[in-house]
């Protein structure tokens, strides 16, 4: 007898495991960083898992508030294991990471801690830095108000100091003036990193400087006197549902001159102000976010595409009964999920390349040199639109490309879209970051230009794009060439700033695709890089990744070509018969690598090396057997506790009893 | 003084609404279907915003128990204000619409009653139609099971008629059997008609038909012997949060003969089956709710955009303090809100038309005339795929353009997108229609080719862009002119279609991109129509209104700019200097566009008529007053009941004082 629909699910996801042709572990190495990175990683896992402070079951059902508790409990489990386990900061922060979500102290290790150690004067560090590092406090980066956030100059905090006293007081002038979405500031932190307006005796505004203020008590965790907190409420579909993110003012609160981050600005006793070496040097906190922005969104991609290659692989649709495709072999559907799996691996190795650009020019800056900022700004602005926006739109396209069940919060991919979303608006709005990205081109393009020489030769990496303008060599002819796809991206973004250079243009879009050409061009060079660097890889790891990173361009260029064609940069294709179509040649790449990729794909996707327990989710369970899981977790919904549900005597019943009541009446009529 | 930033909201919305050149009146009774219409809306608004049963303060907040507790006391006080006031059909489906998300009785009125009405037998309607029509029985219609969806053919749910019995047994012989995503089931309905496989005597296999199955006891609410029946739990984003999606197991239950639903096909006392006359007959209730799906995915647009426009219209931001300018006036934002005003707008008006089309079609059906049913099938094929990915789309569009305040909950616009996400998957996955809708394409080409003249001129509304193969006039030459933009979007499609009939294609993308260029060459004839019957109007309401529609109509070719180019459809522009770009001149006119109707843009969102109480926004207040709105609404928040947070004691306290001991022993080292 044929296994049924529910069996059938096993045999099948075995199957297309079997088909790989690679060695995944190699591959899962190459991802994680090593074998040593991996088995630290696995030990914690292993852990984590396997602590019922931790269980996943019942975070469906949960109310905000019981969220907010079991993150708390997360986090104090995690630091009870740090000093149980003598844990470093990398084992802490994987752990932190297995929270599977957003929680409070994650504002405390990414914005707060990172914000005092550049910032704060080395005084203040020996009093409070292990304090910091070992949570004695629990932070919060108070910046954004109720009526301003990116821009910092229209802020209205006020931080005025007062020299008699060698105080300043903090104050909140107006309504719009509130602080507000302070991640873990809400019902948590003890203290926070406060952006306000300096004020000097003389009354000059020095504009926005950073202040340590202490918001609760450190004996019963009630506010300090004259500060006003709580939680802004819940979030746009769910998410952050474990973060406080909060809402503070401040009624001329005191706080000693200490208080006042002095590592390169400051005021004197007397009231003075001491202007910092460099006007820039407190960009580095912001520049960190949108660096680590990049390998979070390829992780989260990566738990998105799993689940979903893992469940179209399983389902099977359309066609006769019994004889139904897997529906990852339609043309329609692996043509969407595996450009997106691509895109996971493309994000995770750019990732890593950014985190070094980043502790390039960080260990720079502590010693005042600035020459790598300007660079690292252009770059990690382009990249943090362009990953956190392809991010967004890929969580959801792999959502849907599950069909009906998708759409079932057990899928497990709506919750990693909530988390993500924000990401598209916090550390500086994408729509806003395009104008930066599309300037500081302008402005290479015109150093370009004015330069004696022209020499393109030492554009940096972010500009580099900007060389096709000068010299033009032909583009290489095959689609599997990654040459052929580098090139064409780079020409666009340089059309694109060329033509905004010298036309007056009124175009209202123009700086969104600009902007993602010029983060595109220099995405490209670097997959081109990263492909030369898989040379110490085995013969069949290099094949498939590199299939899958060539996959990556030919959807990019796909992506762009309404700007690539309307500079005519893509040749006419000779082949095709009806109207010479151009596109042809490389709608038929992308789908044969597709097809090439296809039975990789299960591997390619256990490479990430999640658990069903990571991963969270009844359609990505590693075993196939999705049905049976969507079952299990269904029984679990509190609407099922009772045989007839609560309410059904107020509200149900009277609605059928007058139903049946009129329905005769009209039935006499 | 110059007010601060929040008084400043109200004045920056005043300004803005006086800014209006047209009468707002009119407009809103062109969009509301007149006078009449929009005062029986409006009372019946008046009278539930008023009714503390439909208070929505406390949404936020809830469980999903208790929105599913809410929803049943609103539908219950629906059906009691029906009776005391004697509202009719249509007053009542106003006030359910009201509710302002999917509830239970939903199900009822768009899927169980419809198909009772035009599959169940006269004998049948006779004896429970007005029990139906009353709620005296609350239904749900019953198709989808675990292991599939769209694919009649092989739901595994048997109905096996006992000749001796004279009955018909409903089983559930597989777990993927099981009914699953079943609308109203999981807690509500009495009754379902159910999809199942018809089983006669002889064993041989009918394939799917309806039946009419008790669910639960009219005594006692409790499920009938034989059916296991519940909640499926949580869907993504909390969307359908207070609807029970349920699933359902048969255990060979017992139903009557007469239980079949038989206006068409029918099994006689003896076992033999009666074939319906037509074999598509039955496909009434799908084409009725993808009609539908059209208007409503235009008022579902029309409160986010509303929400949007009034929050970027008092919103300021960037530029020195003081100076800031609203952010609706930057291009990167107007550009993209004004095109979805535009959208919502031409959906309402095609959803009127779709609403005629199926009246139509559906007279002429209940009369045995299947003629219209293949052209209605391609139109709401064509246009359920559009209206629902574009709208989901948009929604998205419009919460993003807010910024950071956009991913409050409070702003409102989230739960807009949850709830009208899962329509791009049911009544046909999106996807799967794309297939039809470009096989449909392909079989009236063929058609056009194979007819002797190869006459175009009666080809079929759904059909008619294939015209401009046959003969080609020239382009319009102004973008001013809708003729202009209709005929590209028509020559796009048209050679998409011929490209893909005449050639190999290897393009994994194609039925995606050329199913939306079918929908959108439909809409834009239907566009320049619209535009013609508004010459009733007055000349400002025209204009403004003929701006708005020419709007959409060339962002509609902007979207489509890569099969465009491909197809070299748009004469290069001789103006531009670099590189001659073709789409410089139709980037120049959306601009404009937008700048010409910017002014007007809080009166035409105005004109939808919807009051504060149905925005249910704190950014969408229609006072401007945003930040006390949000203000207000946070202070409502459960987490900050107590001044210190639940869980203090348990989880934050320990994590400071043991950070407070380790930092401690650490200075000591």
């Amino acid at each position: 007898m044929s296994p049924d629909a529910n069996e059938r699910t096993a045999i099948d996801i075995a199957e297309m495991r079997s088909l790989a042709n690679f060695d995944v572990t190699a591959v899962k190495m190459e991802l994680r960083g090593g074998e040593m990175e991996w088995r630290k990683r696995r030990n914690i896992v292993d852990i984590i898992s396997a602590d019922s402070v931790f269980d996943k079951s019942q975070r469906p059902f949960m109310s905000r508030l019981e969220r907010y508790q079991r993150a708390m409990a997360m986090a104090n489990r995690i630091e009870e294991l740090r000093e149980q386990l003598k844990w470093d900061e990398r084992e802490v922060d994987i752990a932190y990471s297995l929270c599977d979500e957003p929680v409070p102290l994650d504002l405390h290790t990414v914005a707060f801690a990172p914000v005092l150690s550049s910032q704060a004067s080395a005084d203040f560090l020996k009093e409070y830095g292990s304090l910091i590092r070992y949570r004695g406090v629990i932070g919060a980066y108070a910046q954004t108000e109720l009526g301003h956030g990116s821009n910092l100059l229209s802020l209205e905090t006020t931080a005025t100091f007062m020299p008699k006293a060698q105080e300043f007081e903090i104050h909140s002038p107006t309504l719009t003036s509130t602080k507000w979405w302070i991640g873990a500031l809400g019902r948590t932190a003890t203290h926070a990193v406060v952006q306000a307006k300096l004020l000097l005796p003389s009354g000059q505004d020095m504009g926005p400087h950073l202040f340590f203020v202490q918001l609760r008590s450190l004996e019963d965790h009630k506010p300090m006197p004259g500060i006003t907190m709580g939680d802004i409420g819940p979030k746009t579909h769910g998410g952050y549902a474990a973060t406080d993110n909060g809402f503070v003012r401040f009624n001329r609160v005191r706080i000693p001159r200490s208080a006042m981050l002095s590592k390169f600005a400051n005021v004197t006793e007397d009231g003075q102000y001491v202007k910092p070496p460099h006007a820039k040097l407190s960009y580095g906190g912001m520049l960190y976010i949108r660096s680590i922005m990049v390998s979070s969104a390829g992780w989260t991609l990566a738990k998105a595409i799993t689940i979903a290659i893992r469940y179209t692989s399983v389902r099977r649709q359309g066609g006769p009964p019994g004889q139904e495709p897997q529906v990852i072999k339609y043309q329609s559907v692996y043509y969407r999920l595996l450009p997106i799996l691509a895109r996971a691996y493309v994000f995770i190795f750019l990732g890593r390349r950014m985190h070094t650009l980043f502790q390039s020019m960080s260990s720079r800056l502590s010693s005042g040199d600035t020459s790598l900022l300007t660079e690292t700004h252009a770059v990690t602005a382009a990249l943090k639109v362009l990953t956190s926006s392809s991010a967004t739109e890929s969580i959801e396209i792999a959502r849907r490309a599950m069909g009906g069940h998708g759409y079932s919060a057990f899928a497990g991919i709506g919750r990693l879209y909530a988390d993500q979303l924000p990401s598209t608006t916090y550390e500086g709005d994408n729509f806003v970051l395009d104008k930066q990205v599309v300037r500081s081109a302008l402005k290479s393009l015109r150093t370009l230009r004015e330069s004696s020489s022209r020499d393109s030769s030492n554009l940096s990496p972010s500009s580099e794009y900007l060389q096709c303008l000068e010299s033009s060599t032909p583009l290489a002819s095959s689609w599997y060439n990654p040459a052929r796809s580098i090139s064409l991206l780079q020409r666009r973004a340089a059309f694109l700033i060329q033509n905004l250079a010298d036309n007056n243009s009124e175009d209202a879009g123009v700086n969104q695709r600009a902007s993602k050409a010029i983060a595109e061009a220099f995405v490209a060079a670097r997959v081109g890089e990263i492909l030369e660097g898989f040379r110490r890889m085995g013969i069949r790891e290099r094949d498939v990744l590199r299939k899958l990173f060539l996959l990556y361009l030919v959807i990019t260029v796909e992506d762009g070509l309404a700007d690539i064609l309307s500079f005519d940069l893509l040749p006419r294709d000779p082949k095709t018969r009806i109207r010479s179509d151009p596109t042809a040649s490389l709608r038929a790449i992308i789908n044969r690598l597709c097809l090439e990729l296809l039975p990789n794909s299960i591997g390619l996707s256990d490479a990430f090396g999640f658990t069903d327990w990571e991963l969270d989710s009844a359609l990505g369970v590693s075993d196939g057997k999705v049905y049976e899981a969507l079952w299990e977790r269904a029984q679990l919904e509190p609407l099922n506790k009772e045989t007839v549900v609560e309410g059904y005597t107020e509200h149900i019943k009277p609605i059928l009893q007058r139903g049946q009541r009129l329905s005769k009446i009209q039935g006499k009529l």
